[in-house]
């Protein structure tokens, strides 16, 4: 059993800042008020407890209303991604089985064609209240969340995230990062994906703040940081290259009171990690996924520069091995257990149980050195096998990334007749930079048959909207040509 | 599912100090080493996962490495109490089912004429190692440890306390408090309470030092809460008021490092808080009990003085009602709910369910204030009531300890033929004082009803193994007048 996140919060610390946004800030205590109005209007509209329900709005202070409110209310949020087109969320829709789609009124266009009823924001807000009696505890299992998994590596699933999953990665991290009355946590991530709601379910359970920017801005970012109004923030290995970038400009470094970039969706390049050394700005790698309600693992920042390219040690309530052997640096399929792991999907996937004896299969590569810290290696689904010698694409960015002119990198495997496949890359470049001056670069750095074949100069490469590379369409644009 | 605390610890952060103990310090990859090698003499003495041992040791380093030990091996671990009679002792096996005692050497005089097995700390180092598989995870619901209360209101039961309890007590603590890596705990509480026993189970889980005294020593525990190389401390009043006295007879302040004093086991004298607040010696009063695996509220540091005498608010996963009132100030039996409270005892009482719809009634009194802090107003058993009006004991103590002649006091109910019930005052004093200049002072502070009925001029007070102070025992010398 769980007390009600807010309500608790609300009465245990009634006059701490929950929330800033722009230029307001709530208390918890308003938090909770604004909520308990906002769930009695839901409830109004016909939305009962228990009830499943889809949510699409901006990262902004009204959507952080909404969503504690439907929490108030009891009902299952499905949470979905704005950047996705229509014909993506109209299949959302349809797989969950969301009864009403409640979305902000900008937004609207995107669900109008959808047979789902929607409840627009403003409707919300001009509807009545209808007093009920808020629960002030729920049971472990009760489905919080489901957000569809990011589709990096395959067709996206409803993954269900209950009460009990966000509590156990709450605390395990609490019990890894520590934690201060004052800390504050800046928060760029959209809300939908599990990097984002998960700052929010944190700050309730510690009683700390939020700075949540609409969007990413690497120049608001890179302030935060530097004058110590934030203690913490999520970043992707983009992200973080823009803040330190706008750092860089002006030699500024971390504010003392800054503890930490929680760096997730990938590896981290090893330059950044040095740059960030530079600039004093300790970077956590984490390594976590939906189906984990974010982290599983992360490395200490006294591990930083020891175990760089780690994404550390599990966090204390979690397990992880590698299938199928218990030999430190053998790479195998990463396998997690743990209370934050989720029970299941729902809609067309609910039949299936996404573990194998207990354990979440991640589709993930990478081993665990004799000290029991995890490396990634790649994502299996990119691993590229050439001549019969597995390629890891991560391996072959991490070389691309620190040349003075690349901005961003990334690779994926062309089938070729007579190996196979073969490494290609795709490169964001500044200033005059040939293909040839790249192959020799690599040449220096990499075994002959990890230099990638031909490089592809674009303008920006394909992201989710975590800003995670999306590697599958590299090679989906390769396998057209 | 919880991990095996020792050996997860050990793995996540294996250099980092556990214990110190006199001049020793053990790292947690060292404590799970030596807890090991013992967990393997325990085996080959034929103690198998899952059987009831009793152990019965000093509160030093040896008895740590024992506890953990007999964790690791699957065992539920009765504590016993090493103050207690033989008498007392014997009781405890009997009821227990123990079917070993694990006995340091020089406490073996005390189990040696009862019919369970001995096992002396001596014989087991003595022993060959049995290796077995050690449990990498654990039932949230196994028992770890048993403890007898402390008896202040009525006959010994054997409370059980499961991973979950204390997982969950821990948890609900750190979101109080707050974390930070280099946080070490003084322990001079003894290990077969709570509250001595709930610092190592927080050290495990936070990855922090425990500071382990065998006994309580003023001197040493100033010195270390003045040069900083602690930074909380777990006490009751007494031991509080001793460190005080301490720290005020060079004027010297605690170090800036010190976060705070964890005070339990009844309500700290306005006088010693304000003491403390001069010395910058935090105080938080907590309320716990053994059924609650220790803090079930605290009260927070920043609300110390302006909510003087209160308990605090319940802990993030703990709820805390007054039996059926919700009626801000309105005195009532104290409710508590969370997954810190004990699911039931052994023995005798094995039968009878702790809870009450899902609440443990404690058979204190008290009541919430209009912001929800709670306030104890006295354990329940206490309660004199004479002519018609209720006293509580701790309202008159709280008036005397101020005085400045006394050290120490107690009040209890003496039967009287008129009034029903009157109270009456023991006390420890320094210097010259009479029985009528104490009368006078409470005449011009209590009520006229309220004044003790007459003093009894002690060299000490009955205090149970925590220093507790036992007004059952005063009664009971009482009504043998």
């Amino acid at each position: 059993m769980i007390p009600n996140w807010l309500m608790q919060r609300a009465y245990l610390t009634p006059d701490k800042i929950a929330l800033s946004f722009e230029e307001e800030k709530w208390t918890f205590a308003q938090l909770n008020d604004d909520a308990v109005v906002i769930a009695r209007k839901l409830r109004a509209n016909s939305l009962n407890e228990g009830e499943r329900i889809a949510l699409l709005g901006s990262s902004n202070s009204e959507m952080v209303v909404i969503i504690h409110a439907c929490m108030l209310a009891g009902l299952e949020i499905v949470m979905l991604n704005s950047r996705l087109s229509k014909k993506e969320i109209a299949y959302q829709l349809d797989d969950s089985g969301a009864n009403t789609v409640i979305v902000s009124n900008e937004l609207s266009s995107v669900v109008a064609d959808t047979p789902v009823r929607q409840l627009l924001f403003s409707t919300i807000k001009e509807s009545a209240e209808q007093a009920f009696v808020i629960q002030e505890s729920w049971q472990s299992d009760r489905t919080i969340t489901i957000m569809y998994t990011s589709g990096t590596t395959g067709f996206p699933k409803g993954v269900r995230q209950t009460a009990g999953n966000h509590v156990s990665s709450a605390l395990s991290s609490v019990l890894n990062l520590g934690l201060d009355e004052d800390d504050v946590w800046l928060c760029a991530m959209p809300l939908f994906h599990i990097s984002g709601f998960s700052i929010l379910v944190r700050s309730v359970l510690y009683g700390n703040e939020v700075q949540l920017h609409e969007k990413f801005d690497a120049v608001k970012s890179a302030k935060a940081v530097r004058d110590g109004s934030v203690t913490r923030m999520s970043v992707v290995s983009l992200t973080l290259d823009k803040v330190l970038r706008e750092l860089e400009k002006d030699n500024s470094v971390a504010h003392s009171s800054f503890k930490s970039m929680l760096a997730g969706g990938g590896p981290v390049p090893i330059d950044y990690l040095k740059r960030a050394k530079v600039l004093e700005v300790p970077v956590l790698q984490t390594y976590g996924m939906t189906e984990t309600s974010s982290q599983t693992a992360t490395l200490a920042a006294s591990d930083a520069m020891r175990k760089m390219g780690s994404a550390g040690k599990p966090l204390f309530f979690n397990q992880i091995k590698i299938k199928d052997t218990e030999t430190p640096g053998e790479k195998g399929e990463v396998f997690i257990r743990g209370s934050h792991v989720t029970p299941g999907y729902i809609g067309r996937f609910s039949e299936v149980d996404p573990l194998e004896n207990g354990w979440l299969p991640t589709g993930d590569i990478g081993y665990l050195d004799s000290e029991g810290y995890l490396y990634i290696v790649d994502r299996r689904s990119d691993l590229i096998i050439s001549g019969g010698e597995n390629i890891y694409p991560a391996e072959i960015e991490n070389v691309l990334i620190a040349h003075p002119n690349i901005r961003e990198v990334g690779v994926c495997g062309k089938e070729h007749s007579e190996w196979g496949s073969v490494p290609v890359a795709f490169v964001v470049v500044s200033g005059n930079v040939k293909e040839a001056d790249l192959i020799a670069y690599c040449e220096e750095r990499l075994a002959r048959y990890k230099v990638p074949k031909s490089f592809r100069f674009v303008d920006e490469l394909p992201r989710n909207g975590s800003n995670k590379l999306l590697r599958r369409k590299l090679k989906e644009s390769v396998d057209l040509e």
